[in-house]
């Protein structure tokens, strides 16, 4: 049977102030009315029964998860007690979800990306489905074609198609994973024509990714499987602790999925974005004439162009001969950013933590 | 006897949306832990008794203003009705002041300029009173000597020196007075050396100044008198508010100055900024290395130069990449924009105005 897990353990530091450690990116409407979480949920329904969806997040966050999504079982929400990257994460949904159906299928999601083709997406899943249907061991991801040579994204190279008939997307044999891309490497991955980015949606066997893990991360896989051992005991959160502090972090495109022989790719069918920076919020959104992206709140513009504003929804953004810049107002710190230089909001939070302000964080 | 009237009407739109119409900069502590209009009060103790000063500002600040200088005696604050510029504020001060003391001398004072010496403030406005007990039809100004081509003050040009012995500030005859300049006339006053940036204080009689308004403006001089005669009676709000009404707008360089023949002009002995822009702050604040001024609140900046950020006192601003930008944060508005185009905040202010977004007026 098919599981949807929900990966909605990120910092989103790359959206401060906005995004803070206790209500990061996930967990904002930057995207429409709802969170992007609970936009995630929204798009799983139809496909999956609110009891076969699982969520895992950080320990802090899972109250406020719980507060976005009141109709999942709180048996459902995995609050992990410390950052380990992806692979534990997804590993510890194996093996958690492998105890309860020896035979489950998992479609892995993160939290934080923006689908809105919602039947096109189901239509894709049911597709990866048949494809793990005719062979378990295949490991599914998902690819989009690239518009840019982007450094910012994963890379999968293809190989050669799989008969799926018309009626299907396009579907690969996957050559190789790719890790984020230097630019010449990225327009070389660009120019070839053959290269996907990797939208960092998977589906899988859980006993595949287990016997993976076995394999590749015999010490992780320990750690996961006395985690999962004790699912519904008393013991659960003091083993949940100790074990999960003990892994090394490491990411599953590390620990497994660069590694693995039987993989496919399926060319994404349906809209699919990142969400991953403030820029990002220029297709997201609607922009006016000049350029100018509101997410939030209300904009005022004289004389400025190129320029992405985030502000509550009561308050007021003047812009006045402003190019290129990233304006993000909360009610306690305010971001006035140089578009090229968004990457360095994350050495700001960094920064922040040396200083000890940590109220901003 | 010497008076000090503070005039403290202004709307400082300039510095919106730190000023407000029920908060303008005079009454922001944008220069110190006091307020401009508080500093302007200290700056007259030990020059003339509370008892003898007068503070006009418009009715809507009124409350306000008898917040702030609580020593103040609730009968020496006069409220405008209305906004009728300078002409009508003045000859008010000196009407009413005129009719406690026919004698009476006046120290007239913007709210919402810095001068930070007070000894040598108080040393040039003796003198000034000095020079009025020598010739009691004189009106006396300080200039202050110009340190580069400035379009946003009017000048006065010296004529021939007085002599008034070596321990007093150089004074002139004041040959005439010049509106603010377009930039290239402002270069010619600047090349010829002897013309002064008009700080706005002055020192007259008022009898000289009530003179002066019936000889010029006759129906000006009329209604202020009409006021006047109602002093203390309890008609005076009603005739107040329909004589003030009934006055025409004119400044009182252009009501008088321009046209006076007995003028003084005082070299300022003193420190003197008007503190009219953003851009001042960096005169009158410290500039941290990259040339980067916070007026409130704490400042991070990554390769940011040349920009003046205000915030509240908690409040964090983090700029990236930032050139030459103002950024003033206020709980429900927040300003960016370039260095140049300072000027436009008007234009915004009359904007929000034509919008209805009364709120953040």
């Amino acid at each position: 049977m098919l599981y949807a897990v929900i990966m909605a353990g990120g910092a989103g530091t790359r959206f401060w102030p906005a995004s803070r450690a206790a209500l990061p990116k996930q967990l904002l409407a930057l995207t429409g009315e709802r969170t992007m979480l609970q936009q995630t949920w929204d798009r799983v329904q139809g496909l999956v029964p609110v009891q076969r969806v699982l969520v895992v997040t950080n320990r802090e966050l899972s109250a406020r998860v719980a507060e976005q999504l009141p109709a999942l079982p709180s048996a459902s929400l995995l609050g992990e007690p410390c950052k380990r990257d992806t692979g534990p994460c997804t590993g510890l949904a194996a093996a958690v979800l492998a105890r309860r159906d020896p035979d489950a299928t998992l479609l892995m999601l993160p939290a934080d990306h923006v689908i809105r083709q919602r039947a096109a997406f189901h239509a894709a899943v049911s597709h990866a489905v048949d494809l793990i249907d005719a062979d378990p061991t295949r490991i599914v991801t998902f690819g989009i074609r690239p518009s840019y040579a982007a450094e910012s994204f994963g890379y999968i190279q293809r190989g050669d198609p799989l008969a799926c008939g018309t009626d299907r997307p396009p579907t690969f044999h996957a050559r190789s994973f790719r890790e984020k891309p230097k630019a010449e490497v990225a327009r070389a991955y660009w120019a070839a024509g053959d290269y996907y980015w990797n939208s960092g949606i998977f589906v899988w066997k859980a006993a595949t990714i287990l016997a993976a893990l076995a394999r590749n991360e015999p010490e992780m896989f320990g750690h996961l499987e006395r985690i999962a051992a004790q699912l519904g005991s008393p013991r659960f959160p003091d083993v949940l602790e100790r074990e999960f502090a003990a892994l090394a972090g490491k990411s599953i495109d590390y620990a497994v999925l660069e590694h693995y022989n039987n993989r496919v790719v399926i060319e994404a069918p349906f809209d699919w974005d990142d969400a991953g920076s403030w820029q990002a919020m220029t297709r997201l959104h609607p922009v006016d004439e000049q350029g100018n992206t509101v997410v939030g709140g209300r904009l005022l513009t004289k004389d400025s162009s190129g320029c992405v504003v985030h502000c509550n929804p009561e308050h007021l953004v003047v812009t006045l001969g402003l190019r290129d810049c990233i304006v993000v107002q909360t009610p306690d710190a305010t971001l006035v950013a140089n578009k090229h230089d968004e990457e360095a909001v994350r050495q700001v939070v960094h920064e922040l933590k040396e200083r000890g302000w940590e109220a901003y964080l």
